[in-house]
């Protein structure tokens, strides 16, 4: 997704009307209070509310409880913790969730149903629900604390995720607030993606959601550090209309694109700090015969270990690139193919002469773009993914649990 | 698949009833006739033939001409080369596997018919024909010339592997030969599994089909080095009848598990072989919804990063078998779920104390098994993984086109 003309990037001390936001050091994960790992973002008014959760079948108690309060009505509040993904806990972990929300309505005055829980950490362990509380409590929100709600969500990530973006309607203008945590499940009992997003606008729920599951597709939906789906993600997405400024008519597209490219943005964020990355490619696939095939064809090459570690090692293997689409489930004849290594053609219906040196100079960089064309029909997908580097794989194995 | 008890290994000069088998260095790579590359496997008398090809869409020419060979009727010989996978290589590609049967054809005297091509190597490259031809005139093959064959076959393979088995009927004895090159298409452009299976057991062809379509599924398709598939994967089982002896009634379930047997003998040393590969883990699920939803769950486990580093480091990150498991596609309720590293339970519907020295013990071993009994029904399934080390990385980065 391109960036909206009409929408503006702005620095991360920008204000969303009638929201504020905090964090405290609660020593989730050992007892020892020495960072932020406890946040609260919080509407003086109630939000109208969408969320995607993770599609993995082992899902977090949080999702678990989110997902319900989100069905139930408009949502006040997000409460979020890191250093314990309160996973695989079992009843206990719904009930520690719903202790969370329960502490925060009763700081704030509202219904527990209006907490939305978010979790991300070690899996398996139960959550240390008093400490939590407690460092609910002591928050005091406010206006623009994003970068401390940003810092306390943090796991193996080395910098904070955060864009603001403001739009202008035609009476006047509404802002947007993404704040992100990744990097893929990358990190050993470390549960992955959270995103949040913000925003002053009002907006009926039901077009909430469709933009919301659009902008994930687009942006969350296309990243692959690792292949592997985490027990936690959660993407929430939060209208208050504290700006008295509802877009309508065309107003409503370019609102829409505003959030694609506030998820695109924390999505890009996260995977260019993905553990172990030093590369982040892109691929485009064009000419399939349904969106779904290149959505196959483009998620398979960028999970293809042989093309993560070509990527790293700046090996033009044209042969992996082809060979994974053909093993993705999409339809893929290679009379008719076409690959594209940044703009030099190396394969069309056949093996194409190039300079190797040529294509090797734009694999070593840190970002390319692969294009296939599988010229049967109209479907087009684009997907990210990283290289693999031995320092991956030092990360994953040496970990000790 | 348990070794049938009247199945015996035997050496590997073992000879198999009116098969002879030899090979000559061709320098198919790159012109200089170092090692040998090109391989006859020649029956006196023509053999019913199965085969199974890889599922790849971008499927080499070989696997083409030699599935089209196959339906025509019997297969007198088998003729292969390394060094060139001849994938990718357009329609001359498939003139030249044709002038590879034709060699063949002319030099035993059959039809070109009646000869299976197979071929591994570079992608993308056209064959050298002319020297291979040369090669195929100048092939002596004899009797129990297997090993001569096993060698021609190896590309990054470290050891050669082969197989010999004794299958004793009413009758007399009857003997399988099986021969097979890896591993996963795990080095660049190297194009994967070929495993050529031989006996003098006299077997009709529809029976043939049945039991090689069995065993492939029991081994070479549970076995996972890098989750990528090849343009050229091959398996081909050939049966001449020169024993004089037909399996039959109750022999035909012992002599079909011997095939099991053979293939899954040489699955194993494929994976044990795989570059970068310091250790072999076994997943087995049971109580999955499904026969599908285990082998989905198993597969997925064997070819998540996460479990494959973590198996690396002997690390017991029991949370990243579950939530592959969670995303596999499979019906999964953790609540129902226990997961054993060997015998010991780390997870039973939650969370089980473990003695973490004992399970890093048993996962600093160099093969181990991981069981999941998902707890919804009767399906099961099993799988091979290995492990993720920076070694693979090395070998598959650093590679020079």
């Amino acid at each position: 997704m391109a960036v909206t003309r009409s929408a503006k990037p702005v620095s991360s001390d920008q204000d969303v009307g009638g929201f504020t936001a905090g964090a405290a050091a609660a020593g989730v994960r050992d007892g020892t209070a020495r960072r932020l790992d406890v946040a609260l973002i919080v509407s003086d008014r109630p939000c109208a509310a969408a969320g995607v959760f993770t599609t993995n079948q082992v899902i977090a108690a949080p999702c678990v409880v989110t997902r319900r309060h989100i069905e139930k009505g408009p949502i006040r509040a997000i409460v979020v913790n890191s250093g314990n993904a309160n996973a695989c806990t079992g009843e206990l972990g719904e009930r520690d969730a719903v202790a969370m929300a329960q502490a925060t309505a009763l700081k704030i005055g509202c219904d527990p149903h209006e907490v939305a829980v978010a979790s991300t950490g070690v899996i398996g362990v139960p959550l240390p629900i008093e400490r939590i509380a407690s460092a609910v409590r002591e928050i005091e929100p406010r206006q623009a604390g994003w970068g401390d709600v940003a810092r306390a969500i943090m796991t193996t990530d080395t910098r904070q995720k955060t864009i603001g973006v403001e739009v202008p309607l035609a009476g006047g203008v509404v802002h947007l607030r993404g704040i992100a945590k990744g990097a893929g499940m990358i990190h050993p009992n470390m549960a992955t993606l959270l995103a949040f997003v913000l925003t002053d606008a009002r907006v009926g729920v039901d077009d909430l959601r469709r933009i919301t599951a659009r902008a994930a597709d687009r942006s969350f939906n296309e990243i692959s550090v690792d292949g592997d789906t985490s027990t936690n993600d959660t993407l929430l997405v939060l209208a208050n209309g504290a700006s008295g400024l509802e877009p309508r008519g065309d107003e409503l597209p370019t609102f829409a694109g505003a959030v694609d490219f506030v998820c695109e943005s924390l999505a890009r964020q996260i995977v260019a700090d993905g553990e172990g990355v030093t590369k982040v490619f892109e691929v485009r696939v064009k000419g399939a015969a349904s969106d779904d095939d290149a959505k196959r064809a483009a998620r398979t090459i960028t999970t293809s270990n042989l093309v993560k570690t070509a990527i790293h090692g700046a090996d033009p293997n044209w042969g992996r690139i082809l060979a994974a689409a053909g093993r993705s489930g999409a339809k893929v004849d290679q009379r008719k193919v076409t690959v594209r290594i940044a703009d030099v053609v190396v394969f069309a219906s056949g093996p194409r002469p190039f300079d190797v040196e040529t294509v090797r100079r734009i694999l070593a960089q840190k970002d390319m773009t692969i294009e296939l064309d599988l010229g049967l029909g109209e479907g087009t997908a684009r997907a990210w993914g990283t290289d693999l580097s031995a320092e991956y794989v030092r990360i994953n194995a040496d970990y000790t649990t």
